[in-house]
Parts: C-alpha cells; structure tokens; sequence
C-alpha cells in the first residue's frame, strides 16, 4: 500500500492508531560496474513495500531516493546528501505524520552510510515525540543477517558492497538494469581485523572508509555468486524478516 | 532516461558538458478527496521522463518528492517538508552532480507552494556555481501558461490546486488514482482583487494563503471538467513547451 | 509616519488593528558610475513613506538599507547581505512588531535581487503569524509595471539596473547624487529570449546572472532618457499604485 | 561622508589601505515617555557622521538601525533582533567591505545591550580576516566616560538609559522628537552593589536585566536634567574622543 | 600521560604521526540512588589513562564530560546536551588537535547514550580529513564485550545502566562514592524481544527507551552483585581489550 | 562540592530555591614553555571549588574545559572551540540544572578569550530562563582586580598571559607541572594606547589580537616574578572575592 496512491480523505481514514508508517531510506551511488546507482534505493523500497503487502496495516512513504555517500563520491554518478540535509527531510517526514496522528513509524535502511544517520533520528525523533508515538530504525541487512547468511554462498567479506547479495537482490527484482558481464568480485583489504566489508559482519569500531581506497571497480564482495532464485529467496527471506519484526513493533504499548 | 537506471561508469560517460540534468520538484499533499497525495509529484515526474525521453541529451534524477506544503497541513495526509530542509537536499544533490562535472542543471516544479524555495535555489546554486555552471528553475505552469490556456475550458478560477487542469492530467497518466465521482467544483474567495487562486493566474502580491480558510474540500478550481482527452493535450502541450526551453538551455554558453 | 520618532506610548496608542506597518528592502550596490550605491534604498524608502504620508493608518519602520546582491560583488562598493541573513533580520522585526500586536505588515520590496528571499519572506512569516496577522510582500517595480510603462520612453530593456527609471526617480529624489555626465546606455544581451533585463518585464525562468558578465558599467538599460520631470511623474504614478494596494490590504479581514 | 552617497567607481578610487569605514550599531526601542525608539540609532549615527565629517579618510556606511534588546521587548514600540541575527547582518557587511579591499573597520556602538554582540564581533571577524585587515569595536559612551563624566551633573545612575545624557543628546540633535513634558526621573535599584544602572558605570558582573522590573516608564537616570547646550557639549566631547581613536586607529600597522 | 598537564613545547616535541590522541566521552547523568551522576565520565576516562599510562605512544585528552542523555533527564541531576552540541564540540577538539599535525585520534565512548552521535562523529570528522588522518571511535563495552561477559556473574539484564559491571568498576575506582546499602536490583522489561537492556547485548533495532518508563529508580541490572574484586578485573580486561585495538590502530597506515 | 560526586537522590534532596551551582569556564592553549595547556581551566576550577568548599550553599559542575583560543591556535597544543560551540555546551549545562529546578547559576570564567562569549551566555541565558532563574558571569581577574593588583609586584603588563599571575597561582596549585627555568618575561607591545595586555587592565576597544604577533613564547608578562607564596595569597584573595560576590548573589530576590 502506497502512501502516495492514498487521497487526503483516505488517509484520515486510516486507523492512525495502528496503522505503521515505514520511510525507506537508501541511495543512489555507484554499484560497480554492474548494477545501476539507485540500487539501494530500488530494494529497500521493494523489501518494505512487499512486506506492507503482505499484511493490512502498514503503508509505505514515497522514497526519499538519496543517502549519505560521501564514501563513493570519488566514482562519478553518485549523489550524497549531508547527514544534516538527511535528518531534516525524515524529521520534516516524520514530523508531518506525527501531526496528522500516526503513532508507528518505522524507518527502514538498506544503506550502510546512513547507518550512523539512521540511529540518530530513531532516537532524536523517538524523543522529540515521546511518548505518544513509538518510532523505530532498522536496517535490513542487519535485521535479517542470519538469513542472509544462510542463504549466501560466499566467505564472509563476499555479499559486501554490489556483491552476492545485492546483487541478486537486484537479479530478482530488476534483472535487466545488472550488467552480469562486468560483475568482477574484489575482496578489498580494510587494512584492520577491527574492520568488515561485508553487509552482515559487524564491529565495535567506527571509522570513515573512502571506497576507492579499497577497490577501484567500487565493488566489495564476489557479485559473480549472484543469480536471480537466490535473490529471490533473500528477498522473501528478509520480507519474512522485516513482517516479523512490524508484528512484533504493532505491539508495542502506546500511552 | 532515468538516472537511477544508469552504472557509475554509464554516467562517466555521458557528456558532461552537453547534457542536462533535471530535478524534478513536486509534494505529497492533499489535492482534494478525488486525487491522490502524491499528485504534484506524479505529474510534474511524468513530464520530465517524457521531455527527457524525446530527447537524447536529458536525464532525469530521481524525484524528491516532498515539498513545502504547510498550507495544505490542515488536511491529513500532506507532508510538507521545511523550506531550509528542500534547501539542503535539492542543494547536495545540485552540488553531488556538478562535483562529477555536470554543467546543465534544471530544476523543474510542479507545486506552487515551492516557488518561493525554487527561486532562491536557482539564484544561490547558480552564485555558488557560477560560472562554471548553469542552473535554471522554473515551474510547469507558468512556463506553460499560454499552452494550458489555450486548452482548458474553465474561466480563471478554474484550474487551481486539483481543479480542471491537474484532475486532467492525472486521468491521462493514473486514471485508476482518480475518483471523479468526488470531483465536485469549489470557486474560493482569495478575498482581493491582488490575489489569485489559478494554476496561470499570477500576482504582484505575495502572501500566505492557508488553502483550508478557502475550502473545506481542499480544491481551488472546477475538476468536474476534466477528462482523459485533455490531460493528454494539456500533457502534450506541456512537454512541448517544456522541451522547447531544453533546446534554449541546452545553447546556453559554457565558459 | 516613521516609526524610529514615535516614542514608545505613542506606539502604544495607534490602532494596531487598522495600523499598517511597513518594512521597505532595498540594497547597497553599485548602480552604474552616475547613481549613488544607496539607490535602491532610497528610492524604495521615499516611495513607501510618500504613501504613507498621503494615508493616516501607516508608519514605515526604519530601512535595514542592505539586500542581497551576490551579482553585483563584482562591482566595488556592492554590500550584499546573505538570503538568510535577510530572513533572520526581517524576521526579527516583524516577530518583534507583531509581540507588540500589529496586525497589519507589509515588505516592499525595490531591489530585483531580494525578490526570491521576500517571497520565502512572506509565505512563511505569514505561516508563522496565521492567522492573527496578515503579511504581504511586493516590489514596486511589479505592481506598478502598468504604470511605469505608461510613462517610459525606452524600449524592453531600457528600463533595467540604473537604466530610465531609476535614473529618473534618483534625478526627482536627489538631484545631487546623480552624474548624468556618466550616465550611458548598455543594453546587455541576456542571452536567450527566456530572460529579460528590464524591470517591468518578466519570466518563467529563475537562473543566476552575475551582471558583469553582461555590462561592464554596470548598467542595465538607457540612464541617459531620464530627466527629474519624468522621475516625479513616476514616483507619483507608483506611490499611487502602493495606495491603491494599501487600500485593499487595509481591508483584508483579520480572525 | 556618507558611503550610500557614493558610486561604485568612487568607492573604487578610495584608499582602501588608508580609509576607515564605520558600521554603527544602535537600535528601535523604548526610550521613555520623551523620547523616540529610534534614539540610540540617531544618536551613534550623528556621532559617527560629525567624526567623519572633520576627517578626510573615514567614510560611515548606512546604519543597520536595529540591535538585540529584549530587555526592552515589554514595553510597546521595542523591535528586537536576535544576537545571531546581528552577527550575520554585521559579519555580511564587514565581509562585503573586505572583499572591496578595505582595511580598517571599526564598529561604533551606541546601546548597551548590543556590547556582548559587538565585542564577539570584533574578536570573531577580527580574527576571520587577520591579519590583513584591522577591525575594532566600540561603544560611545564607554569610550568617553570620563569625558562624559565631566559634563553631565547627575550622581552615578542619573545618566542611564534615557537619562541626562541620551535627552541632552536629542535636545542638541533632534529637539522636535523630545517631549521634556513627559521627562521624569527614575532611580531604579539594581538589587546588587554589583550592578550599575549607568552609561558611565562598569561592573565585572554580566546578567541578564528586564528594564520592566526596574522602571515603570523605562527611564533609568534623570532626564529632567537635560538640556540642548549640555547636549551639544556632550556631543562635541564624544566626537571629539572619537576623532582621538580614529587617529590611532589610522596608524594601526598593517602586513 | 594527561594531556592538559604538556606545555605547548612539550606537544610540539611529539611524534605527532605516531602518538595517538583519545577524547573520552562520558556522560553527567543519573546513575541510581547509589552511584554518583559523573559515573560513565569517571570509568572511560580512568579506562583511557590506565591504557595510556601502559603504553609510550598514547595521550589523553581532557574529558568533556557531559553526554547525550535526554533519555535520563526525568532523574534529577542528569545533565544532558544535545546531539550537535556534542558534535561542534568534539569537532572543534579534533580539529584543533588535526591544525596541529596530530594523525591518529580515538574517541573512546562510555555511555549508550551517546553511541549514535559517536557514529556520526567518527564517520564525518573521518570523512573531513581524510585521507592524512585517521580517526576511530568505540563504545568500551563494545569493544570489551566477550572480556566482560567472561567475568560478570549476572544473566543477561543484569549488566546495565548502574548494573554490575559499572557498580563493580565504580568500587575498584572510588569506592567512597558508592552506596552499596542503596543498590538494588532492577530487571526492566524492554517491552520486545528486539530491545536488550544490557550493556554487552546488541539489537539490530534503533529506538527511543525514555529510562523513566522502565525503572523509577534508574537501575538498569544487578548493582548488589558488584564488588571491588570483580571490578579491578573488569577494568584489567577492558583496558587490555583497548590495548589490543590500540596496537592495531597504531598501525593503521599514513598515507 | 563537586556535582560530579553526588548521586540523582542527593541532588533531588538540595534546596534548589537556595543552591548556587556553578560553571566553570576555562581553556586548554598555549601558556609559554613553563605552564601546562591546562592553566587557566585548572586555575578557575580550583577557585570555584574553594569558594565552594568554604560555603555550605555552592556546588561546582564538571568543568568543560575547553575555551575560545582562536588566538592562540598558531601555538602548539592550543584546542580552541568556537563562541557558538561553548554557547551551545554552556546553554544545554544551564537548561538542564533549570529543567530540575535550580535557580542560581553562576558562569564564572577563567580565561580572557572566552569574555565575549561569557558575555553572551549570561545575557542570553539570563534572558531565556527570566524571571525564575538567575543567572549571572563573572571573570576571577575582572571582579578581583584590585585584590591582584595589591598582591602583584610587576607593573601593568607584567601579568599578563601566563605572566605573575597566572604562574604564581600554577606554582601554589601545581608546582609539579611549572618549569621556573623557562619563565622568561615578555612585555609586548599592543601596539595602541587603547589596549592592554595585562590580566587587570581594561579597555574601551575591543580586536582581535593573535598572541603570536606580540610574543614568540606565547608568554605576556613576567612569569619569573612568581612564587608559590604570591600564588597561594593570590589565591586566597580571590577565592574571598568570589565568595564575598556569591553571599550577594545569594541574595538576589526570586519570583
């Protein structure tokens, strides 16, 4: 269910108690050689909208489209937005439906740079509006990292940056935007066992990492492993994901 | 030709000189119980793929979406984002294109209500990147002005905010969106001679105009004129004149 | 009536209902090697305190004097504030104006650059204000375009930037300042038949221009058709289009 | 010499090495029964004109007329600008000036509440365009203290706000604006041997004072001891101080 | 080695490639009815000394003491500031530190609260001066989460705001500051199985958790399990735990 | 009494009503080769806790340690923040003792750069939080001006930065961190009449003076006329004007 198909009176209609809210957040920036720069974008949008489908209460918001970048600024194409102009818009977005009473709003991320973007509004606008509307954030490649990582075949360091995953993801969702000629894995050296390049790994260490420091094709990970079934069943396995956690979030206790 | 769809390296390869980069700037508000939210969006997107796709020097960036709409707040669904916030995002993504060197820059609106904002982005982007580049603004309807008027049927009045013209065109481009059983005509009282409530009307007086002091329904103009037939004329009419300018823009001379 | 002499209980005593007050906006900048950089402001300042000493129910407050004027930095002398700089400072005082409750203000508006910033200007301090207050914006230029066109002798483009009519104006207004020794028409090629250079004329298209990329004088127009007689027929044809307006914002219902 | 007066070449011809540009700095608010809100800014304007009047290398741009004076804001008639919005109004200024290739600034300030503002001023732009140019700030009446000191009769707190000295200096400059009628005495307690009411006082405690707490009629001192000989003899005293700086000030070394 | 305690010469004698500079971020925020409000302060800046101290090539920065607590501003006492207060200041910090040619700089973060904002501030200051400078932050529990884990005796919930591990570490550090008597168990209930209470657990969900709404006395765990053993090993293994990361860091290139 | 120190209980349990908190404001920068960057924040902080300690009604928060230094940034080791950091780090200190209901903050600062923005903190805070709150600034060496002139040897000059003074009173506090065999005396000249460089003087004029011009050590004054005896009579003199300040401020009425 799309929020932009929705006529104001439609809306209003809405059980705003119980109805979730989800604002996808994603970029556009280089992905390889292979896969188009709205990439990001393209799935998580996908990944919500199918989740939204699937059940009766949720509604997903037009996609903001732009991310914070400015680790791929040095590959031509990509957009990167300030992680301020980000906080601004969602919390303009945000803002917005909190006056016209919606009291569930999730954001959802499907980009690593704005992960650290993503945490402060979950808490600044969770606060700002606390506690009559509960405000979550996620980002689904950690919210769904065991299944993932059940369904990949590569080595940790594979499904990074336009590799396994995405790129599958993209294979199933919009195959003839993925150039499969011109998908090359890079296994880039992050210089540090502190350090991950890949989209599940995890670390207690926060840095900034210019990715054409590490690959010069823009790509981490074996995108050459992807083919469109398995990026169907991540796709079905992270909507699987993602309804599990809008079931439990419908519940959480309003005031 | 949409950017999202292209690689880094398909962007690389663009003339950067030579092609013109379009932003399209809408909003998601009310626009009355027969149309959806995401109308302004929806239309002034479609015109500028459509400009685009006729030309082979035109692409256009992923749309925003959002825009300022704190007149339109009173009716629930509008999600109006803040004029510094539109500022910040159309201005990274401004300055995001021209750091690849792109020098062609266009931004296309199609909602009255960021007027105000698109003025000062077209004058202060354009200082910032003066004179390497150039960056122009400017809204469908006032470019398109004579062409609209020669199509439409209502006397001024008529085609306000989701009346004859914008009910038009969406039949023609998302018919099942549009409920023209709810189409019921509302001629507001601007309340002064100075003021105008038409898509082509324009005035020497600006002010603020809170849409909900004028009607209840939240539409300016008479939708019960609109057809599918129209739209497509007023589309074509449109883009026409919409491309008529790239070709003028597109000599603009470079230094 | 200018408010910097009234002393605070005789402010206090006007009607701040009917009271209207006026903010004029101008600038400093160069205006050509025979007109005074303080042009616009002047002018501007003269015109709304004739209007007000021809009507009994409104007080102009003291000029903030600077505009923003990044297009004529290029030229010596030019001063320019930023957009924002002129939002926070009108801002203030009509912030400050409406605490002690008026009801009633108008910007007017004499300079071409501080256009786009007057618009946001308007909209959203009538936002923030609505709907106890009613704000209004203008520049004199374009309510009274019908009748300075009815009075100039030059042809489109001859009444630009210290062209005919400010000339004149300045050679009714201040005789002293004014070498018409230097006063030489330039008529600079705007480029494309979507921009003009005259101030009564107008466009769909917003874009930057630095002016010294089009004339090296700094003049816009023929300074040399001005003559003082001339500049006071004009000065009275606008100071009459601005009560006429008055007369109409007078009346426009307060809640 | 006024610098709205001049054109753009003959600011160019200046010596911008040698010449100093003067901003004043004074403000629109209550002043009493007797006098206008426009004192403060009359007066550090007259100041600055007669100094550079009887010197041929200092020119005074137009005054910004408005300074931060919440202190003020509960008595009718005060406008009030924010600190900020008076460091960009000031800082877009001396930046315009230092882009134009002048070199000695100096901000003369004429209301006590805008001190802390003037005194981040001219640290914060003073070391923004070390070390080619030299900024300065000051306020009159603690420049010439002892001058003042020297002339006026009341006891410490008779010369505060609107008192002795500030309605002798408008008897001398713009008698028609003071109603000597309505001139009364208020000695306002400070509430603290560490607080001063007077122009001439110093303390080394900073806080925040609302005159409404301390003076019905928002006089601080004794005005009814003023009179326009006192005025003119306080006035040449200041310029005259003034003037001394200026010299040094002119020979202030420059890298 | 404190920084505070160097002269200016003394810090322009340093291998300023190869000493790493840490801020520690902290927090002033209640901590219960037993520990002291500036507990997080005290324990990651004793952390960075004691790890400083065993090594040659490490010095510590002043700690700002306060954090990003509005989530602990209902307890009295609690200081919080917000989210870009936090980021101007250790801005500032960094970038001063950076003027002066230092290349390596650890935020070393003790408070949940202030995670997101160490996200963006390790990122963005990367960003900014990248590449001749590399800057880390971390949370030490985060870091040191399996050392801790091995140690505590509580299940999970037992080790978290005030728990046993910051009660235990208080007791090692200033015992005379701890009032055992008053320390009390609380196990709050997140209300989700996606949220976690405990300092070592880790959620893949974003959210605002007012500490109010879960605990009235502010305790987050077990802090009668606490004693000065357990926390003298706790602080051995953590700071060996950054002492291992240093050593990497250390060896971070240069380029 | 250390805030730092006390629990949340124990800070609900002090009369608010009667409770002077206070903020210290210090820097960390250069002071020559015999003084630690530390100086001038470990000098205030000290003064504040005696004065504290003495009293039963004061308690003295973390100290931020960090000042504005601009001035001293050519200088190794200098970390300067910006007037518009430390406002935001001092007004979220302030808000939040206001949000739990303290009404006495005092804002006492120890180093000259930070005095515009002490000045703006006390009048801006002060204005923010009137008429519940007091608050008020002071710096040591203006309020106890006299005290150190009776108890310095050197004449004006002598006591300047890191001169008798400052070095007298790091000898009684810290002599460990002093290096008497580097106490080389600098008198600079200001090259004006109207300014001073010593810590007692005052003036009119306020600049920006970059201390590298006047002094290669960084040093302004006599450093080698200090002893830890003159140090420890400096500071009990202070400490009594700071004290004899408080029981005034103490007093001052609340609403």
């Amino acid at each position: 269910m799309r929020y932009e198909h929705l006529s104001s009176p439609a809306i209003a209609a809405l059980d705003r108690d119980a109805t979730i809210l989800i604002v996808s957040l994603g970029a556009v920036e280089q992905h390889g050689p292979h896969l188009p720069v709205g990439t990001d974008s393209m799935i998580v949008t996908a990944l919500c909208e199918a989740a939204a489908r699937q059940r009766g209460d949720t509604v997903v918001l037009p996609p903001p489209w732009y991310g914070v970048s400015p680790h791929h600024m040095r590959f031509p194409g990509t957009v990167s937005i300030g992680v301020d102009t980000m906080r601004a818009l969602v919390g303009d977005i945000v803002d917005s439906a909190v006056t016209h009473g919606f009291r569930r709003i999730l954001l959802v991320n499907g980009h690593g740079g704005n992960g650290p973007t993503l945490d402060v509004l979950a808490t600044t606008l969770g606060h700002r509006h606390h506690p009559r509307v509960r405000i979550a954030g996620l980002t689904y490649f950690q919210l769904a990292a065991a299944e993932i990582d059940a369904i990949r075949e590569s080595a940790p360091g594979g499904a990074g940056h336009a590799g396994e995953v995405e790129t599958s993801l993209m294979l199933h969702l919009a195959p003839d935007l993925v150039g499969m000629e011109d998908a090359v894995a890079v296994y880039p050296d992050a210089g540090s066992p502190y350090l991950t390049t890949d989209l599940t790994g995890s670390s207690p260490i926060r840095t900034f990492t210019d990715f054409s420091d590490l690959s010069s094709s823009g790509v981490f990970g074996d995108p050459s492993l992807a083919d469109a079934g398995k990026g169907e069943r991540l796709f079905t396995a992270i909507v699987g994901s993602l309804d599990r956690f809008l079931d439990d979030f419908a519940g959480w206790p309003l005031t």
